[in-house]
């Protein structure tokens, strides 16, 4: 094994991408990284999941929230607060906005966001490599019905200062038509040994690295296999509020019906394998008749060694698949 | 009295403006800030001087410092120092960020920074009205003699960086022949019943406001007096490393020296009057003889009282002079 790419978000990517660096530590694991959460807020930009995986896998985020730095205060933001800023529903901490002034004023000076990644990472030194999905600013919005009417918000602000319980109407990825693959990207499907899609958010956090222009046809032509793990079990989101995102759209809130979403490399999706709770292990069947190889794990990344477990599991589920293709 | 305008900086201004207002709590009074020292820093712009009168005069200022927020603490600063920004040697509180955070994003969406002050006062409500000298960008920059060679510095890396304690070559205000007075000025000082000079420093404070093209004529043909309060006291810069200062650019450090590099208005100066502590009042005599009416009293503004007293004597000392004109 020379090469793992794993698509990711940011909370359960990061933690999962730990168990991944343990598991292979001489192993080139490349992060592709979804940023279609980041906004600009306060004139700095945020990209919350490259920031949460930086973070985690640097050893400074607040172990207790799980995004956002350490040791953390908030007096910039409630100074922002006092002066009636209109945005401070966002927690913006003050050891977490160095980072964002950096890569502001390196952006403002013309660089791109690969480039302050990798800038950012000097100092992280993650051990993993994280390429963001794409440079070209993507935006995931939505409509919803909020008590003051119906608005078209940014996902932040809909999981933030709605906390994800308003009626959705509709979600898209602004800008995404636009959008290119960032540098290395395509380099590292391409050379992958083994394609791993974390278990992130499937509509916010895989959903709009897949719809990338090329993306989908790029994995689907992959010589690696792909494989995933659900961020579903027994019908409910480990961490936060997904269920009633992807309920809100109508979507299945179930491990099998994460799978069948991002549905089978054959059919035309991009899974080639799907790992599931021991808790959903009656649903193996049913993935697997959608085409796609399943097995059921232990899925809660409870402690490093489990961690660790898991990043292990997905490789053993890829390794036959990989025979096969 | 109706209209007061007071040509101030940062420290010694914001302190003397907050006499001015005690002793006349019912009269407009429009202090014209110096803007040489703002700087963009990390992406944000900061503006020492408008942000020290105003912190000050609104009750936010540090009491010890006399620069930045009360309760501050620095954690931001401390990660862009862990991010080995060049620019860390900049003291940044995270409170006083916010305050730049605003400011910043509303100059990038097309406010002018009269604009952007006066919303920012909306929350401080400062009792005087503070108006830029500009709202175009000047930068007081020095050439000086670094331990590493001759470099070309920004004002505040001079002041803070290098503790004003490097020699300069020569210093200049970056932009100023293309500004503009600021919305305000020109009213404000057309309508004044008396002009005061604040106790600020004469190179870096004052004479930036005099530069911006059409001041010293504005000033010149003024109806009202002008008087100003000497901000060296027996030799010395009452706080800060004015002394360095001056002195480093061949100036006499003495009360009597900063009013002749001021000038009478009756030669072509700007001064009609001109306070000196009472430890200087030897030199009443030869500021008298340079067309400047001179009064010695206790200059020290060690509480509110004789912060006070400090204004009212600057009136005082205009009164007659009024008369005259």
């Amino acid at each position: 094994m020379q090469n793992i790419v794993v698509l990711t978000g940011g909370v359960g990517g990061a933690r999962f991408l730990e168990g991944m660096r343990a598991a292979h530590p001489d192993t080139q694991i490349t992060a592709i990284v979804n940023t279609a959460d980041d906004l600009w807020v306060f004139g700095v930009r945020v990209c919350p999941d490259l920031d949460s995986v930086m973070y985690t896998l640097g050893g400074g985020i607040d172990p207790e929230r799980r995004w956002g730095r350490q040791d953390e205060t908030w007096n910039a933001r409630g100074e922002l607060e006092r002066y009636g800023e209109p945005e401070a529903w966002f927690g913006l901490g003050d050891r977490d906005l160095a980072t964002h002034l950096v890569r502001s004023d390196r952006l403002r000076r013309g660089a791109t966001l690969s480039q302050v990644t990798d800038e950012l990472c000097e100092r992280w030194r993650p051990g993993i490599r994280l390429v963001p999905m794409t440079d070209d600013e993507v935006a995931t919005r939505l409509v919803v019905d909020t008590p003051e009417g119906e608005s078209d918000v940014h996902f932040q602000e809909y999981w933030i200062r709605y906390r994800a319980q308003v009626p959705i109407r509709s979600l898209r990825y602004e800008g995404i038509e636009s959008a290119a693959p960032a540098p290395g990207v395509i380099e590292a499907v391409e050379g992958a040994d083994v394609i791993v899609v974390a278990p992130s958010n499937p509509i916010v956090s895989i959903a709009p690295i897949l719809a990338v222009p090329g993306m989908r046809e790029l994995l689907r032509t992959a010589a690696a296999p792909v494989v995933g793990v659900s961020p579903i079990i027994a019908g409910g989101h480990v961490r936060g509020m997904a269920d009633q995102l992807l309920g809100g759209l109508g979507l299945e809130v179930s491990a099998a019906g994460v799978a069948e979403f991002h549905g089978a490399r054959s059919g035309g999706g991009v899974l080639d394998g799907w790992l599931v709770d021991t808790a959903d292990a009656g649903t193996v069947s049913r993935i697997e008749s959608a085409g796609i190889a399943a097995r059921a794990v232990p899925l809660y990344m409870s402690d490093d060694d489990t961690t660790r477990a898991l990043a292990e599991d997905a490789l053993e589920l890829a390794r036959p698949l990989a025979g096969e293709r």
